[in-house]
């Protein structure tokens, strides 16, 4: 899936979010940097495109829906270039991060600067509701974030505790973008609600996802190299359901404790064996398509417009995607 | 000048203030602790004592000014969090820092955090031009952060880069506190206008004192090491001017340089008797005069109230305190 290949009827207004965003950043040199190079590495736009098929839903004008798109993207790239410093990573997209292009302060600034244009996006909006929403989301994730820290190298964490926080770092943020795109263009509640729960499923359905690639998938394919998240100590759920699996959760804990022990400077590719030859991988997978079945029920409530084909596309995709 | 001894009219409102700041932090465990450590660390609470000064040349009343005093608040201590990871410090208001107790991870988030409060705590009021002044504070502070790491031992910059970058970090924020309690009651925008020029006035002088106190102050005095500044390669005014100065210029160089070198990791006793022997200190204060002379004179065209004597006091006491 290329950016915007499914996407072809909304393929012009998406060029359009995308000037818009690249004007957004504008305003200071060093920080254009930074910024710009985050913005050039690219990314599915996966929010902006849900806001515009949200929109679709009501009165679709894309003047009142572009601040909302440029908005959630925004928060989204600025938690990124926050995320990279806590992961210690140095590639995403196949490109330098802002950490390590210049360094970790200069990232946390950057971040707190887009974060900072984002919200003077949101300002322009004249829907105090969607202000609302927006900083929910926000706060919602920095304790996601922080819970993520927090839970690093806890081996005895429940799939309840990892579902609760993919919820807040992922889900919540995709959910309120398929809302938000309804609600900016004065679609009916009961319509805004079934595509928050659209968004929410696909969401938790993606983090599921993306958790299985960064333990299966390639450094082609990732963009990054495998095993970034076990190296790190995060404990994902195709971890906790290996580590259910009696046969293999004395040596895996093993293995895990010695990637703690060696701050994740070692290979780890024994531990990522380990969890492939468990039936944590296949749970997982099971999972993330119970999700994407709740978000094609919410689908099926919504009333029959052409844009829920691409809807439907998007969900199939995100279980099936390889990057 | 103890947090509120000089606002004695204003202390019940600023109890409440203080009541509603430890509200709302609420929401997660970990974060509680990394936030709470932080209030309880006190501060001065300029910010909202000036949006309730602010509120007195409008209708004042509590309610319309608090959710804009607490906002205030948060987002400076937001940035506080995430200048103690850019400054390495341990130690702030004599209390450990959220990044010294626990790490610039946590510290990162803990700011994060904060900062998406701060703007749940705004989307409260009902008037955009608020959320705007807000958000628009916040982009200008980011860049003034990220000017003040890529000037670090800048020896060439001039005194106009100083007050530039001084006038986003602080004074903004100050002149936006006087400014928005006045908005948030509705006075006329005469005197929101004034009392944002008076308070860009004392924000600069407060700045510039703030930067000469970490030279000429004591430990007991600031709560934090002194020379913590030129130890960084915080380049500030008592030190370019000292530049200037001819004859102390190439062994102050050679200080700085060697402190660079050092990684800040040295005795910086020498350099700082050297901008203290010069003329710089001296010069630094002559400005920061100055601009408390600008406030004065933009006090002395605001209406006739009683809160002005309280707002002149401030002014006086910016240039005069010892911490």
């Amino acid at each position: 899936m290329k950016r915007l290949d499914i996407f072809g009827t909304l393929r012009k207004d998406m060029e359009y979010i995308e000037r818009e965003l690249f004007r957004s950043i504008e305003g200071n040199e060093l920080l254009n940097e930074t910024s710009l190079h985050l913005l050039k590495a690219g990314g599915k736009r996966l929010r902006p495109v849900f806001v515009l098929m949200g929109g679709k839903f009501g009165d679709y004008e894309i003047e009142s829906l572009k601040n909302v798109a440029v908005s959630l993207e925004l928060i989204h790239m600025a938690s990124l270039v926050h995320d990279d410093v806590i992961d210690d990573a140095d590639t995403r997209r196949g490109q330098l991060t802002v950490k390590s292009k210049w360094d970790n302060k200069i990232a946390m600034y950057t971040g707190d600067f887009i974060y900072a244009k984002a919200l003077l996006v949101a300002t322009q909006l004249p829907n105090p509701e969607i202000h609302q929403r927006l900083s929910k989301a926000m706060v919602e994730m920095s304790i996601g974030e922080m819970e993520q820290i927090r839970d690093f190298f806890n081996t005895e964490q429940s799939v309840r505790r990892y579902l609760l926080r993919i919820r807040r770092k992922t889900a919540l943020l995709i959910a309120v973008s398929c809302q938000l795109g309804a609600i900016a263009v004065n679609a009916d509640p009961r319509i805004s609600n079934l595509l928050y729960q659209y968004g929410y499923n696909v969401g938790m359905a993606f983090q599921i996802q993306d958790d299985l690639l960064d333990l299966c998938g390639t450094e082609k394919q990732i963009g990054k190299p495998p095993g970034n998240d076990i190296r790190q100590g995060n404990i994902t759920l195709p971890v906790i359901y290996a580590l259910q699996d009696q046969v293999i959760r004395e040596r895996l804990l093993y293995e895990i404790t010695r990637i703690h022990h060696m701050n994740g400077q070692c290979d780890v590719s024994n531990a990522i064996r380990m969890i492939k030859d468990s039936s944590g991988t296949q749970r997982a997978e099971q999972l993330a398509t119970q999700y994407i079945n709740k978000a094609l029920g919410a689908l099926a409530e919504l009333p029959d417009l052409k844009i829920k084909r691409n809807l439907k596309d998007i969900a199939h995709f995100v279980t099936k995607r390889a990057y």
